[in-house]
């Protein structure tokens, strides 16, 4: 971390303009719940009226699904240095059921904070940790077995709802809210999700809401089949790259384009210090894989590691705020040598560190051993288990294999441990799977993990496009969301290849939100069609400014579309690039709808009285659709 | 085309290096047939041996599917002013029912080879147009009823099977020819395509071979269900853009990323000159949308089209060589109505054009009216049809609805009447399709036209992506492949934006590449893992140059692997910058393996006998996995 002089990250830590500007032609709302510091954040896209001949049509603001935090609020100004206001220290707080602590219960925690050579480093207004009293049991899980409605769960229910139960009763939404019939595969969304709708799903283990009690700063959101598909995104130094604050620009990066959730993978020096940078300023939930920073703590050396090193990073992880730890409790010894034959072995880095250990120790995983254990600290800070497929395939050869439904197996075991004491769960899923193959994937991973919510890495549907993983993933994605994955993790087109950059980050998060999109609608989530409608509309009447900030990347959309037009003039202009001034077919549509209008009658009516004189009319009246330029 | 001097076209028209050099660790095999002049070009691609303590073992070259013409051939020297060699004229001679016309028999193309304005755009060496003797049918299912099998089907059969009976019975590609069973949705897809077997595909009218008799130069490719998914990519310019020198550059690019097929879509000026000179230059069929020109030549006045100027618009491109047109047959008078409560009304720029036509003269499409006399004109030179989808839908919110399916339902109507004539016939389908409906589509098209090949746009199944069209029609594309769609019309990250340059064509046809494969691969097409087990190996054993070689965009791999890591050297290092030096999974799966094979034993029978020594001498021994740096 040499390489970040002192005052850069101590003074001046900042995220650059171009990943906090607000969206354009957007604006923050919030959706005030049952309290009023129960706000819910959404974005509303204004849009142009439609003009027409008969004079202007109003086109009502279009909601968007927001994970872009305080970042893009003008109301706000986000101080790196103080990170986020705290949207969930009330609701905690009020619930009683924590103590805080005086300091890191974690050995490394209290040591790293002893350290006077991170001073330059650290993140300076660390919260003492919060921890639930002796014996509660403070999960959302836990909670909502006990029929408690939480603040986090009213949150999301009013989060994923994104309005639609107002907009359904506003007669300028009615046409725009039409959608296909959904294949949902078994999957049971409701036409209003309701908190205690949210509840039951989170009592049942259908879905989680990943909110440590350390992380009082996120605004909450739920993971789980019957809801809207979430996409991950993953950020990490590794002893390459990188420093701190370049972590916090991407993951301010990541919000913005529409990550979920984030995964620190950072696998390089001062782990530590950046997580607590990452958490402080983190508005989505954080996920981490604790063996990589155990394995730094033992110098790389798999066989040197040992369940009080873990049981401590557990610790000084719960007790930054990550939300979510990824374990491989299911890479068991006997199922090691299943990967023996594979074409790629084990690909999975977690998978790989507890392959090594347990045949170097020729003893069963210690994740697995100590799995009770490892539950009674998750409970202590609701701390949700991604339950990792170390055994996961590689390529497409390996998809599908003993291995991998083995492991898969296994995590469902664990589940039920896990729900015996009501801490939430997640299973990872692959990988490289051909498209037809996929959904036996999903099917197994409900029945074996008892609809515990999966989460997959794509999957990849062909192994030859290196450069272009985003998109081979993104079609299994899609699939595979489909077909129930409540999250996928999203996947950069420097995937086998290299770290990838901030543009590589943003290709890969809109390739996921693309597949989750496409998921919700294939699912028939209420009112998910929503903004292809209005963005389609807004095509057909060459509104393009609407068209562009309707879009998954409106800064994009718009770049392009200038490269072939530049004139700001165009974007009224009524035809475009693709064919030129002369000729548009959707320039024709409009003439002939607008000549049924101006003849008062439909062009079906127009047609079956067969007045072949007012065709000859229009012929001569006709807009001059072909006009020279 | 005033933009385009004298002397760039007519002295020393060429493409650039770029789109010509051979690809990297690569080279042109051809396949030799049952006659001498029947050599079907692929490409191979030669890997580095695997380096093992044991020694090199040798990893066998990889034959891949090659739509990139002579142009990447070390041994042909293309020369545009020339046009490429010609493949298929003796065989086309042979025949003896064709014959050579003094001139054009078009009007308008007479006019134009006598036009001295014209001179300096003009294609030096026009060949004299060939057409069927009076009262013969020349069309490959012609031949193919009659149960001949023509050097063309010969021809497809061996570029298919991409040489893998010769490959299943060497044992270097026994590991590598492991595949996942398919899931073909009543595809009928043989172990092996014999020619015999395509006759009768082209026969039955499930496959089409575009190669009109006046298109010598085209290397034949077949398109159809139970052959490989196929992608076609789109030029032209439009009156906003372009050259003529552009274009065949633009065409040779296609062919060099993988486009099977290539629709030349201009509208601008100039449009018989550009044709010639792309035709003449084009490995791969070629297809237009005729009414486009026809448009042009009455001034954009959709009104004024007459049967007659289309008909000789038809005999022009015929003539020049045109393997496939769109005709827009479907679109009749009383379906149009159907479209005036859509959301995007009518988005198909041909079906604007005769929905204009047809309400401005309140008579039926006279592409309609006029189907006999149209097929009497494709089979006199095998131009295929694609009966166009005028009717599609440009939004979700439009989607299988009531225009889109009955006119789906004239296509197969017309299929038969156009079958009558032996005429191939390929049907074109959408657009915008939600991911749950995209199935329904192709069960309709197989069922209302027959099994006559789909041909379809993506489908986008989100519309709310702008800039990335490439990807949310991708993920429809490989799941219309899959469920049977012969060939996917690509799309580009402009689409709905503006033209798409160089980098947007290769996007966009990688793009469709991988679909196209993903949905061999679903379907089980046999040998079509092969590339992907290879390029997983090398991958696994770090073999970078074989890695990149394999993939789709060797250039773009190797440069992403570069921005990362850019020395050489690290490309046979045994780690990868994901995880920098210190730790790498694909090692230390390796080491596991050598261990248990320094052995003499598999890691199996070590862990059954449980010789917990034997493990404690791993931890001594192991590789130095963690090896500082």
């Amino acid at each position: 971390m040499s390489a970040i002089p002192h005052s850069l990250v101590q003074k001046t830590a900042r995220v650059s303009e171009e990943v906090t500007r607000p969206f354009p032609g957007s604006r923050k709302i919030h959706v005030t719940g049952s309290r009023p510091d129960l706000r819910v954040p959404m974005r509303e896209v204004i849009q142009a009226p439609t003009r027409t001949a008969a004079g202007e049509e109003e086109n009502p603001p279009i909601p968007v699904y927001d994970t872009s935090g305080p970042y893009t609020d003008p109301e706000v100004r986000v101080d790196l240095m103080q990170g986020l206001p705290s949207v969930r220290s009330a609701w905690i707080q009020e619930r009683g059921d924590t103590e805080v602590l005086d300091g890191p219960s974690s050995r490394y925690g209290r040591d790293r904070a002893a350290d006077p050579q991170l001073a330059h480093l650290r993140f300076e207004h660390i919260r003492a940790p919060r921890r639930a009293r002796a014996g509660a049991n403070i999960t959302q899980m836990h909670y909502a077995r006990r029929g408690i409605v939480t603040p986090e769960m009213e949150y999301v229910a009013i989060r994923e709802n994104g309005r639609l139960q107002e907009l359904r009763e506003d007669p300028r939404y009615a046409a725009l809210l039409r959608q296909h019939p959904g294949e949902a595969f078994g999957a049971r969304i409701p036409e209003v999700i309701t908190p205690e709708f949210v509840r039951d799903e989170v009592a049942a283990g259908r879905a989680v809401i990943p909110a440590n009690i350390n992380h009082p700063e996120l605004e909450p959101m739920i993971i789980g089949r019957n809801f809207r598909v979430k996409i991950n995104t993953n950020i990490g130094n590794s002893s390459v790259s990188s420093g701190i604050e370049e972590e916090v620009e991407k993951l301010v990066w990541s919000c913005r384009w529409g990550g979920d959730t984030l995964m620190d993978l950072s696998t390089g020096k001062h782990i530590h210090e950046t997580r607590e940078w990452v958490i402080r300023n983190s508005p989505v939930p954080i996920g981490t894989v604790p063996i990589y920073q155990a394995l730094e703590k033992v110098d790389g050396k798999a066989e040197e590691l040992t369940w009080e090193l873990f049981r401590d990073t557990l610790i000084e992880q719960a007790e930054q705020g990550v939300d979510y730890f990824t374990i491989h409790a299911g890479v068991l010894l006997r199922y090691v040598p299943l990967t023996a034959r594979r074409l790629t072995g084990i690909v999975s880095r977690g998978g790989s560190i507890l392959a090594k250990w347990c045949l170097a120790h020729h003893r069963e995983n210690f994740l697995y051993t100590h799995f009770e254990e490892i539950c009674e600290i998750m409970k202590a800070y609701d701390v949700a288990f991604s339950l990792g497929d170390g055994l996961r395939p590689g390529s497409l050869a390996d998809a599908n294999d003993a291995a991998q439904f083995a492991e898969l197996e296994t995590l469902g075991e664990l589940t039920k441990i896990a729900w015996r004491h009501d801490v939430q769960v997640m299973i990872e899923g692959p990988g490289h799977i051909p498209l037809q193959r996929v959904k036996e994937n999903v099917d197994k991973e409900l029945e074996d993990c008892f609809e515990a919510p999966f989460y997959t890495l794509g999957p990849l549907v062909t192994d030859i496009a290196p450069a272009y993983d985003h998109i081979t993933s993104g079609i299994g994605a899609a699939n595979i969301g489909w077909y129930g994955t409540a999250m996928l993790c999203y996947v950069t087109p420097k995937e086998h290849l290299g770290l990838p950059d901030k543009e590589d980050v943003r290709d890969g998060i809109i390739t996921y939100r693309i597949a989750a999109h496409a998921a919700d609608l294939a699912k028939g989530f209420p009112g998910v069609q929503l903004q292809d409608n209005a963005l389609s509309k807004a095509r057909f009447e060459f509104r393009w400014e609407d068209q562009f900030n309707l879009s998954l990347d409106p800064e994009r959309a718009r770049s392009f579309h200038d490269e072939t037009l530049p004139q700001q003039a165009h974007k009224v202009a009524h035809f475009c690039s693709m064919c030129g001034p002369h000729f548009c077919s959707m320039k024709i549509t409009q003439d002939v709808r607008d000549y049924a209008a101006a003849q008062g009658m439909s062009a079906q009516e127009a047609l079956e009285q067969g007045m072949q004189e007012k065709a000859a009319e229009f012929v001569e009246k006709g807009a001059k659709v072909y006009r020279k330029v």
